[in-house]
């Protein structure tokens, strides 16, 4: 059994988290924590979860937390880069939901998020746990940095293209849409049902932090001497709880010789073929967000519309639905850990979507 | 007061037209016909109406419509173009609300919408009825084709950036996304509240009806010697009710040399200083479409996004959003009655948004 | 032309106010208060109304108040008792859109909203302002008292009943659902989408403001001698931004002698014929909050369900629709406003309901 | 294993029964017939299910039901009245989704189903599959009528109070709210997203199907002698998928002479303290239909409203939430099977409610 500790569980991510290894038969919560509500039974906090969890939220500096093989850390962005280190120390392995570790740069995270890095030095250490790239690494991670939501979408969904290079990297459209739950669970106006029901909207067109995430893993997969990335990425808010849908444009590049929707289709199978949560679907396919809903999955579908002249370059559409609070965060936590682990990869992640 | 008749008033555009011209002091409502509910009284029908609309539905072929000023065709595609000449014949203008007059091409008309076209001959007088480009064309017109809904939040966006040839034509995107209500009131599982709640996907990927209409209207107004538009068009459905949003992306064209945001800003501003049905918001807004919720009204956004390479033209952003009933159906038919009978452009379209 | 000011104009009932009194031929908008925007331009807190309303919020204290024929208070419950009685001074008439003045007995009122009242003394000249049971007061009220939503929803729908003694005033049952928006516009995590939709549920079970409320404005009406009302009421929270239905449950007493389903409809249908905001629908009719929405009506309907013995009483239901912005709170303050000026009662209030 | 068939998957109880027997470690999946879509892939009609399900639909007759050890009924009222009489006579078990053996008087089923009953004979044999009433009965069991949602909602509900005889059965009221995902997959306009999406009615006021059945339930369970059941019972329709919340009103009868909340609390907690799928939740509790969403439980909190007069006995309320599709359909009728067939009563149900 791996002794399993959270760091900040009242959040969705981590709700998400107590949902998935309350029933992971490999795992044994030792710490829950939360600074406003330790103390308080964790089933008191989720009512859902009367019944199966028999925890109260310890304190945030909890010492079970050093006790255990490996802390999630399910806390707002610059939490982590404080306590990790500690952590690890004690010789104890971490998975970070929020966005400390993602990139290598840590001016350029800094740039983003707005305070200085505590701890650039582990950057460098930090694996990004997508497994679908960087499975490899995974078994000998100390640290990992989980991968954001709408990077995961985007990043699967470019990946054959750019490994490829059968597209212009240089002009990349990446249109994105989550649920509320993607932000968090905030007490904001901006976020209440009176305000985000029952309407649609573009938010941070001018730039948004998942756009260099991603740039970093596509620049990290693209062959030699390929151009320079370019992505376009806006993201918009859909009025429902669960779920991303990135609608992805990239131009062929003409030099490549792709002979049509074929062999792109044959590209995504291939890539994906030993993937157990990419599901490439057939040709006409809608991948819709409630199809992965509760699931680790990322469906994919990639099309080249009509209606468009060849001579100049067709533009060819990818579509990519994960559910933002599993695959998009706890799901692919667990499924680094079970790697981290040396578990089966998909243990503990079998759920089935629930439709309707 | 205006005599006029609506045929086929139980769909949600022919029950916006209703909510709209029963409020309108220069509309005398004669006629509204069902080939379904025949007989039934209007408010039955619609409880919403109830001791506002003192109205039977008629018959299809009530020869009221033959004593009206105006009739407009909420109808399904393909009626229109088999009642409206006859109409037209009696000295009856028509608006119709589908798509039977709105591509000029009947060969084209016919490819797409999978019919033959039963009077190619009115296609050259038809006007296409978006006032903001053919407001000259209405007073005069006998029968004016009432944009689609996506075409009107698409071509306003673009308009500016075509007509000035600021962007390159050959690589436009249009990711755009519609509340259900666009899909009308079709008895379709996959309408269902339990089918499209609390999910989100994209659909006719591979090619959708409006895109050809966007090109012809975008075509139109390029300046002499551009190159041929490309248009990638995606539509997608948000579990939302009404409001349509497009997200466009075009790529600046280098030689148009412009100048940073403020320049397109002002062309946006110029081109629509004169529309009181378009609302260019300031830099950095966020338009949602509860903002314009049963109003007429389309607001847009120009925005260029940080993290762009300017070397190789660079990538900006247009969201645009509408009511898909109001100005994207209903509400624009109306702007189009008023301008054909020489009343103020905005009579009987002053509604404010409900927010929430 | 009457001078209106608003005080506290940023929540959901000031809105409502703002997009019913802008559109008001008779009003002219003088104050907008905000103690949190004092400054900002009311367009651009509410993009909605860009084009629509030149003013920017006063500060709370603003003296234009004073200048003001009337002002609405769309504060929090607190507010309006500490400076109406300023303004009242200076001859500037009052109506409160909170609950400081709905309770005429002043210890009640504090046991329930948990303060010291600042004015007990005006609570016995403050009209409760419905005008199906006070309308005559309203031409001569310095200060009203706006019902609450759920109190104006249940109120309608039991009036007949009660006033006519035809039903067991000891076992009342109100069964009420709001719309989120009731709740206002609080950065509470309990509101947001992700916690409220797609759920469903009771609050408050153990005992609600609203309970005395309701219980106030029926026994005003009781005949004489009639035993005491009783009233279980239990509100619930639909997921949906507008709107509240409440499902009512009374007893027939035999000793009224009640002869089936046609006396009770002529009942209601009696008491409401000339009110043009309470619609009582034929029988057999399903009211939705839909049909209400945006429109300052109420509509109701009455049913003795089968299956019940007759022996011991029968059970009936009414159903009771409103729009709990309008009706139950900015419609109705308008409509006071009306009476209380000499208006015609439906000035401003014309709009129809949004369907779909 | 258990070797199972489904008649009629793809509406959305069958699809539910799908999800929990494709991950039931005790079941093997035989055969799954759709009329319709009979040699159709089923993970191609139920994207959510590629990789998981190899079967196809089988035709509705299909030889392969006859080999099963037990055989579900998905379909819609009246189809396994007519299918089950052969399958009992080859050896197979039966459990009905549907209404067909869920009353036991021939004459009431066809006065409220509009039917003739085709084999009145068995309904005396088989067993009403509320297994916190009639566990004993369903080991032996050849033919199970699996409750309707409602009804388990309901019952559950009301069990304590009426087995105890603490209330008067002759005033009964059952407020009731409902998803959509309750009316079923049919292609009905009234049930469009645009139809029932942001709004709220009551339907069915004046009779509904499920009122029989439970008061079939509730007088099996009545102490010698108690007075009739009078049970008045409205459903709502909630714009959300899944869930249903009851709730429920009974007058305490002053005779049984109970002494405050505290007793019901006890009576409730006694009555439940050995099932597994009721949880009786603290007093002050609130329960959301969130909670139990893709579960088999059922969370019951009963309270006595305050402002209430005990001299002529009190009213109480009973709050009652379950998953229309799980406990109220799919996931009782697993729970069924595992009694019928000697597996744990929990097998295969032991999922998490996903928050949010």
């Amino acid at each position: 059994m791996i002794r399993v500790g959270i760091v900040g569980a009242t959040g969705y991510t981590g709700s998400e988290l107590l949902r998935l290894l309350l029933r992971h038969r490999e795992v044994e919560l030792i710490a829950v924590t939360s600074r406003a509500e330790a103390g308080r039974a964790v089933s008191d906090y989720f009512p859902a979860l009367r019944g199966v969890c028999p925890l109260e939220f310890a304190p945030a500096d909890s010492p079970l937390l050093n006790s255990c093989d490996l802390v999630f850390f399910a806390t707002p962005n610059g939490t982590a880069m404080l306590e990790a280190p500690a952590l690890l120390e004690a010789g104890v392995r971490v998975i970070d939901l929020a966005a400390d570790f993602r990139l290598r740069d840590a001016e350029l995270w800094s740039s983003w998020y707005g305070m200085a890095h505590a701890c650039p030095d582990l950057l460098s250490e930090a694996v990004y746990g997508l497994p679908e790239v960087n499975r490899a690494a995974l078994p000998g991670a100390r640290l990992v940095a989980n991968p954001g939501c709408y990077p995961t979408a985007v990043a699967l969904g470019f990946l054959p293209l750019i490994e490829s290079g059968f597209v212009d990297p240089g002009f990349l459209v990446a249109d994105v849409k989550s649920g509320v739950s993607g932000a968090g669970r905030q007490a904001k106006t901006g976020l209440l049902m009176a305000e985000v029901g029952e309407s649609f909207k573009a938010y941070s067109v001018a730039g948004h932090r998942h756009q260099p995430e991603i740039c970093q893993t596509l620049r990290a997969v693209q062959p030699k001497g390929a151009p320079a990335i370019q992505l376009t990425f806006v993201p918009h808010l859909v009025p429902m709880i669960r779920g991303i849908e990135a609608t992805l444009y990239a131009r062929l590049d003409p030099s490549a010789g792709v002979q049509g929707a074929e062999q792109l289709q044959s590209l995504f199978e291939d890539r994906y073929q030993n993937e157990s949560f990419v599901d490439v679907m057939p040709q006409g396919s809608a991948p819709e967000t409630r199809s992965v809903r509760g699931t680790n999955l990322c469906r994919l579908a990639v099309t080249v519309p009509m209606a468009q002249a060849a001579e100049r370059g067709q533009t060819l559409v990818v579509q990519s639905v994960i559910d933002n609070l599993v695959k998009g965060a706890a799901g692919q936590a667990v499924q680094n850990m079970n790697l981290m682990f040396g578990l089966a990869e998909g243990t503990g992640l079998s759920h089935l979507a629930w439709v309707p």
